[in-house]
């Protein structure tokens, strides 16, 4: 069935941020979601449906679930990127720097050289633009970072776009991975799953 | 079973490099291990069993294992340093910092301020202690270290010990460890799986 003949039936939760249009791919347990402000093209997250802060708090089908997710899409960005590796990152609990109490999975393609320095990207899931609770309260409550404090750290991708990126944007990006999920599924499973799973 | 009163049967490969004595739990497709630099105490490995690259490379029992075991033994680490959070990275791929070609997670607990910066932690496991490949390369051939290139990056946690630790340190907590996991294992499941299972 086409991503784009459906709509979602539930209102998808990331944290306490209502996330439904940027959500591109679900299984019972778990679903991938585009970011409003990646961190390299195609940095997409993948969180359980139940909005729990830690890994630990995961049954084990949820978890099980929630990897084998991670592992699909980050097969699918890769290729559809047309990237070299994958950066997988977990901060799992608040001391480990994570900004949304929901378990939530980076998957980052990486292609040789796309950073000045190749550890770049984890100074970057720290900074400003990788503070998915700030981001998240800029675009949908932005009076509360108006009057809030400033980041701690400062942004080290200078060039990046420093607006949240629209609904439209992320809508449009989030069919155009649907569709690829669904491919990829098609192909290995004979279509079981896919984003209205 | 106690984990001193069996020897595991089997040599263990960390890519080309044999870490049978750091192995601390084993299940049916998966292993942990100790690091020879943990780049903060509780620092540990969790890998598939086969020797292959990339997460992709993984089936579904293989990727369903690899992840219920990084669940598992966070949750031990987590409690048995008395951390309050996890760092979870997976470098997968040359281009995501990937230093030895054996698919690997780093699990590593954090407590509140126990680097001078959150983040710092990624800088870390870019850095020359962070290095993987370097640090086993020193450890088991010390010439080919010798005569290499000078790694990219500095070193970012300037206290750090420079030599990689002794067999004996790293059998000692790999002992210490195996008996914490199967204290875990005991309450989870009534003794399924463990070191030598």
């Amino acid at each position: 069935m086409a991503a784009d003949t459906q709509v979602l039936k539930r209102p998808v939760y990331f944290g306490s941020f209502v996330v439904t249009s940027q959500v591109f791919y679900s299984t019972a347990h778990s679903f991938a979601l585009v970011n409003l402000k990646p961190l390299l093209p195609g940095h997409v997250l993948v969180c359980p449906n139940r909005v729990v802060p830690r890994l630990r708090d995961l049954s084990k089908d949820e978890a099980t679930d929630l990897f084998l997710t991670v592992q699909k899409v980050g097969k699918v960005v890769e290729r559809i990127y047309k990237a070299d590796s994958l950066n997988i990152a977990m901060q799992d609990g608040i001391a480990a720097g994570q900004s949304v109490p929901h378990v939530h999975a980076h998957i980052i393609p990486r292609h040789f050289q796309d950073l000045p320095q190749e550890d770049q990207i984890y100074a970057m899931l720290e900074s400003e633009d990788g503070n998915l609770g700030r981001n998240y309260l800029e675009a949908q409550h932005p009076a509360v970072v108006q009057n809030g404090a400033r980041p701690k750290f400062p942004t080290v991708h200078p060039d990046s776009e420093r607006k949240p990126r629209s609904e439209e944007t992320m809508a449009e990006e989030a069919k155009w991975l649907a569709g690829c999920m669904e491919e990829e599924q098609g192909q290995e499973d004979g279509g079981k799953g896919g984003l209205w799973s």
